[in-house]
């Protein structure tokens, strides 16, 4: 089985040698994958592996402009996210780029064909919990402000999908919509139209929790959360900070003095693990999900490794056949319709 | 001056008599203070100090229903919470609770009379930044899911006038709208809108920041946030969880072992001035803001601490004479229309 990934390697804070270097390490590694890198030919061929056959070069070396009102002009500038796009409508399986979420939304919801049986796609995180054992998928966390409650339940059976195959569960996977209370008469009408409509659904294939809170997302109770993008972009953007700045408020408290540095130094070990449990680059990417390719966003100050991790991420996708998977259950869902 | 206070003593998770020691101890310490004890009369005449003359009892010992659709069942049925905003209504100047959020929304919005010029009221908490010195307003923090543009406008005038009276603020309070990224575009509608009516506004006496997001907020760059209930509620909801799962998940760390408990011991000092400053006790209640009189939901796990400072950011509104000064500004803006 040959499958082939574009990579955008012009987007990241940290510059376009780590993302080479990471394709270098997955190509190696992996020789049944090709990966076309796009981005700037000059640097690319600097730092490619060239004993490598399975690494492609396509030259285009702006970065494109973050999303505005004027969605069209991302389709009419030159940009290697957009060219990737391109790139992948050749023929390729997968995209990875960690350029600007809103622009790589856009492109790619213009660009890629749309799942039949899906009206919108969604930006799809994996994030994880207080739990060290539990990542949940959080969708949608921005690309669609205000939604139908169809969105809700047809994102669902896309993410119940992912989540089984990404994270190998037998059982039923846990399914909650995100709301502020846990009673239906709770929250924006979309959302309570949805939360009648999964409960009314016959034959449901993952376990629905109804309306869930933040703290019981945060507290890993769920392995699937679903929002309008409006409340899970806010939801996703005050968790990270909120547990960025607690973090930092901990570690100023360690550097305070010779006592507290000694302190903290009986408890290094403890400390880095919380430090890699919350590490970005553990998580992995996040998923346009509701396309007819493996579309994934990595962070924007991805390194080596988070990019390395991210590729791993689309190859466990494309050996587990996650796009045919989806497809599938989409049918079956359209045939118990008619 | 005389003030009376009216105290719903009977929906504190920790019972009602640290709810009464604390009344005992501001009645005894502000004598030009009425409070007016509603709960159970067995109970309060059992731990109230007889020798204060400013201490009076009604007897209503029915704990309030959780808000639900059937919002009418509230006023019709008997509760400490319904009684103590009917002796509100009496003349008393001001009203404490530790009742469910919902329920004292809603019956202080229906038996309080609304302030000129504003035409919903909004659940507005005081909130610690990761930024020791920093605490700011959020409003609507949920008592509106979906909201008009000038309801906003209307929030900004009355947070503003709090703020600048509550932290002695002598500069410009600085006021920014809540939302999934900073760009004008962005957003739900009604947020747009308000973003625009604030910007072509003439004579603005606060600084507005624009759209904010939760990062901005975290950090401590705002003194008012601006929200629909919806985004504001999710925000403070996901904000106290990850401050609080964070923090406890640090604390297991802590725990660990001998080796792990040693360095614990060295970090206590710091420690504890993290909890100090994260201890909703020492923030202080949310403001249900718009109305006639001072009222103020105190945390559901209130103890005799909590309360007393609920009863002090009382009785500070009331000295400042807040009320009067939001009436006076909102004058002001109603000529200025005209």
């Amino acid at each position: 089985m040959n499958k082939k990934i574009i990579f955008d390697v012009m987007n990241s804070d940290n510059g376009e040698i780590c993302a080479i270097q990471a394709a270098n390490k997955f190509a190696k590694e992996f020789p049944n994958y090709t990966l076309v890198l796009v981005g700037n030919q000059e640097t690319i061929n600097n730092n490619i592996d060239k004993k490598l056959k399975n690494l492609e070069v396509v030259n285009s070396s702006k970065v494109v402009k973050k999303a505005t009102a004027n969605i069209r002009e991302l389709l009419r500038e030159e940009s290697s996210m957009l060219t990737s796009f391109e790139e992948l409508n050749k023929g390729a399986d997968a995209i990875l780029s960690s350029g600007d979420s809103g622009a790589f939304t856009i492109i790619s919801s213009l660009k890629i064909k749309r799942l039949d049986g899906i009206e919108r796609p969604a930006f799809m995180p994996i994030i994880p919990s207080a739990n060290p054992e539990k990542n949940f998928l959080l969708l949608d966390a921005g690309a669609n402000v205000e939604i139908k409650s169809t969105n809700i339940v047809e994102w669902a059976e896309l993410a119940n999908v992912v989540f089984k195959n990404l994270f190998s569960k037998n059982d039923f996977v846990k399914v909650g919509i995100l709301n502020i209370g846990t009673e239906n008469y709770k929250g924006i009408s979309a959302i309570k139209e949805a939360n009648e409509l999964i409960i009314s659904a016959k034959n449901l294939d993952y376990e629905y929790l109804g309306f869930v809170e933040p703290n019981n997302v945060i507290n890993g109770e769920l392995d699937v959360v679903l929002a309008d993008g409006y409340a899970g972009n806010i939801f996703l953007k005050t968790y990270e900070s909120a547990t960025k700045s607690m973090a930092s408020i901990f570690k100023k408290a360690f550097m305070k003095n010779l006592k507290t540095k000694i302190g903290a130094l009986l408890l290094r070990k403890e400390l880095n693990k919380i430090k890699t449990r919350y590490d970005y680059r553990n998580i992995g990417g996040a998923f346009i999900i509701g396309l007819e390719k493996i579309i994934v966003k990595a962070h924007g100050s991805s390194d080596e490794v988070a990019f390395y991790g991210a590729l791993n991420q689309i190859r466990f996708g494309l050996e587990n056949n996650l796009i045919d998977k989806i497809k599938e259950k989409l049918n079956n869902l359209k045939k118990e319709d008619e």
